[in-house]
């Protein structure tokens, strides 16, 4: 099973100075600050990594499970909102998530929907955060 | 405290679809599949995504600690290695981070970065996940 790597670089004090992150993938060619992860400043942050790992992690397992049940989805969609509060703690997770998967009832869709949310390997390892999820098949 | 937005979509099934992670501060322009996952195929992965966050995360905390201690760092610079095993499980990250610290000696420099080990947010997140770091003075 693979091994990934990334990397990040800080340069100078916690306001005044300045990071990178990178992917193994490439790098995120954004600004990295105080001001684009506790402000509103335009720019990268930890949180919205763990977000699309969040939201890449579970459509993609919501697809596994869907596709081992005979039901292979057309797409599935879904949007996370990382909430960072007072500490700073990553408090919780917002998954949003729409999928069209012919042929399948909303119990069913509901069901897997909900394993793939406590099964999925990104939502395992984020043992300490509540993780919701509201799901609509479309 | 800031709400972050990622998304991600999934096309078809498991291991002939593909799909895409979306940060809030842009698209992950690389390819994401079930080869760019569990194979060598380039490309991203939700793991490179928890690498960088974990990264970005503890170098910028690791600053913070030492800025409060009065001993600003000149540059923190840290690579994670997350790895994936069956489950599929996100069983272990390797921190390997050099730092270039003016005026610390070693004992305070292991110490407060093993603080900011365990206390940074991703960190903290990761609950499930062994998180190993190795520190370096240069």
């Amino acid at each position: 099973m693979p091994v990934r790597t990334s990397s990040a670089t800080w340069n100078g004090t916690l306001k005044e100075g300045n990071g990178e992150m990178k992917l193994g993938s490439g790098k995120l060619d954004v600004p990295f600050s105080w001001a684009t992860r506790f402000g509103d400043t335009p720019g990268t942050n930890p949180e919205e990594l763990i977000g699309a790992a969040s939201a890449g992690c579970f459509s993609m397992f919501f697809s596994a499970l869907l596709t081992k049940e005979s039901l292979p989805p057309k797409r599935v969609s879904t949007t996370a909102k990382v909430h960072l509060e007072d500490g700073p703690t990553i408090t919780k997770i917002e998954l949003s998530m729409e999928a069209e998967v012919p042929g399948i009832d909303d119990a069913k869709f509901q069901e897997l929907a909900a394993t793939a949310k406590a099964r999925c390997p990104v939502s395992k390892a984020l043992g300490a955060v509540d993780i919701q999820l509201v799901a609509k098949l479309v």
